[in-house]
């Protein structure tokens, strides 16, 4: 830890003082504290407007959110310590909520680490870094992980976006051990395998665990389609809970490989299809061979990746619900998803709702749901919760038009 | 159904256009076709601005929503055959979603009958009232039910406080066989009693029952406060998931006799205890005692009824979730319900995060739940989503204040 401060102006400080844990540089009052010459991932003071020490920070001079509040004390270092007392928190808090240990075991902000995600495959361990101050980190991260966890496998992969607005490089490690090409998890007591290494993100998608749940209430008997399929965490889990027959769609050839592999591993490989397509080309394809299903899951990746792409990611999203619910029994089940944290709750079921209505359907909204708990919230980073998960009851509306001759004239 | 049309104005129409089911009054052309003269409850066409028929209606003059579409198309009667085809839609949603025969078979909007609520107990049903429309149809409504369900028992319990603004009188009466003191139900898995004519609402609130199915990840060897705990159903499910202790305060004796009674029908009577109590007066001796709590479920009644109750409410919400957090363990859960629609998510996650931050925890939000999937909503009416249950884990910041005295001076 570093002895410099970083005072903010006036305007900055309510904010922080309120308990939220970023600091924008337009706050800092470069004036009496500069940012520039700071080295990008320092710890140091945050002090308020007139001073006073109101907790410290990971400060990169370089980011839009140049500092990162770890703890509500000045002059506190994050160092081996104080991680190893977060990661034993994050992880207590997994395992009261978790019978197995497959979970994202550390949620940047949402356990106090921001800019480190931790994703846990049984002694298999993946790691993410989005920020400077992690960065610098990443030695006593590890070693405090080998401490708590002894895992097998230490695997860090450094490849988001994220990490060029901290001014960080993109690579992939195993730090510990090494990485088979497929590692198993659980999930909701269905198994799986997953491509930790080439597949998408940290290689399986934990977040969409409780909502994949749901689907035991629903899919008995049911022909299901899931749409950007991946490695079949929906689908396998539908045929598993007793789907007569699930068609995966993905443009991946590794990811429907993957699939398979999943299908066997749960003995629903004759229920299994898959469907190697761009997602597009395929509804189109279903279309004109007149395909129906009971249940179509459209859980595309992120759409609206920034704020500029709102108008058109909202068509995109637009396009592909009505489409799906083209492919819908007179009774069907729309479960509509989105990762996009510019697109809301509310605007999604806007979505569906128009999808319906277009299609001469009547939509319920059965259930939504959102991140599970092993992506805990900060409570002032909205950002945060960026998971959508709409399920939807889809009737065709019923023809009864009788006209109404008496007193339709101008009176 | 009437012969009578009520027109929209130009600005009423796309609102139902669209889909939405609501006509408010100032909504209609009361030049060209007066509501005045309409009888309450009476069925008619809703026409747009030009005169083209948009759908039918069953209409209150006397009401600000005046008008209820039931129909897409003018001149259909909602008659027998339209009541059964809608509450067989019902009913096969439940069935598709539910094991067992306990939940909200219909709710109002959202399953295409505005103004009607029936929960179902097996073979005993209750029907809440709370439109003119409805109150004109409650034969029909019971025929169709005995036609399709013949329930040993159905009860009318029209004493919502709604009914007022619909000019409707409050009154409660079994129209088929006879009423039990208690009735039995189950949810999620759990076995329950309740005191249908004497308790609250329709006697149970299954609305969260999915919110109430997640306490089984956490309770284990718990110690548990249930505030306002009604007939048991938070601690009656914490005690048979695993609780070490529950403690139920509810001010009604009626209602913690029968929350005694499903202790002992689940077995579970020598780990839980009641309170009779108002709840601040229990939570102020709680403090005085130094009792504390390892979870504290908060779930009161709508606290903000009216928009003009807000501040009032929401300073209640305040205060009430501040004083339920004092009593948790330094590593503790804090269940924070609310059924104010009043309230958004959004804000109550913000209360526990003030309550959290002025009571120096650490907040992490665990999970957000709302209505059980025998709630469907309609995508156009918000209102209806009223229900709110978040899962908060506080924990007790590290006091490690360490005086930064070399940066504090003005420089």
């Amino acid at each position: 830890m570093t002895d410099a401060t970083l005072r903010l102006k006036k305007n900055g400080e309510r904010r922080i003082r309120r308990g939220h844990p970023w600091v924008y540089s337009n706050e800092i009052d470069t004036a009496k504290t500069p940012l520039k010459g700071l080295e990008a991932g320092v710890q140091t003071t945050i002090e308020s407007y007139d001073g006073k020490p109101l907790g410290s920070a990971c400060v990169n001079p370089g980011a839009l959110i140049c500092g990162r509040v770890y703890s509500r004390s000045g002059g506190t270092p994050l160092d081996h310590k104080l991680i190893e007392r977060l990661l034993k928190k994050a992880l207590y808090l997994r395992e009261t909520l978790f019978s197995a240990p497959y979970y994202r075991l550390c949620y940047g902000d949402g356990d106090g680490l921001s800019g480190l995600v931790i994703d846990r495959y049984g002694d298999v361990l993946v790691i993410q870094i989005s920020t400077a101050g992690m960065e610098k980190l990443k030695q006593p991260i590890i070693d405090t992980l080998q401490k708590l966890l002894s895992p097998k496998t230490i695997l860090v992969k450094n490849d988001s976006t994220q990490r060029a607005l901290e001014g960080l490089d993109k690579y992939c490690e195993a730090v510990v051990g090494e990485l088979a090409e497929l590692t198993p998890l659980e999930e909701n007591g269905v198994r799986f395998v997953a491509p930790l290494l080439n597949g998408q993100k940290t290689g399986w998608f934990y977040d969409h665990r409780f909502n994949r749940a749901q689907l035991s209430r629903y899919v008995k008997g049911m022909r299901v389609l899931d749409l950007y399929s991946y490695v079949g965490g929906w689908g396998i889990q539908a045929a598993t809970f007793g789907a007569s027959e699930v068609v995966m769609v993905d443009s991946s050839a590794l990811a429907l490989e993957v699939a398979g592999e999943n299908a066997r591993l749960n003995d629903v490989q004759s229920n299994c299809k898959t469907v190697q397509a761009e997602v597009l080309e395929a509804l189109k394809q279903f279309r004109a061979d007149g395909e129906k299903f009971d249940m179509v899951i459209l859980d595309p990746p992120a759409l609206i990746k920034r704020k500029k792409d709102q108008r058109k990611g909202e068509e995109h999203y637009h396009n592909l619900n009505q489409q799906a619910v083209q492919l819908l029994n007179p009774n069907g089940f729309l479960v509509s998803g989105s990762c996009s944290m510019n697109l809301s709750e509310d605007r999604l079921v806007d979505i569906v709702g128009t999808a319906a209505h277009r299609n001469q359907r009547t939509v319920q909204i059965v259930e939504k749901g959102g991140l599970g708990a092993d992506h805990p919230l900060h409570p002032a980073i909205p950002e945060m919760d960026y998971l959508k998960a709409v399920f939807c009851f889809m009737t065709k509306n019923p023809v009864q038009h009788r006209t109404v001759e008496s007193q339709t004239s101008e009176s």
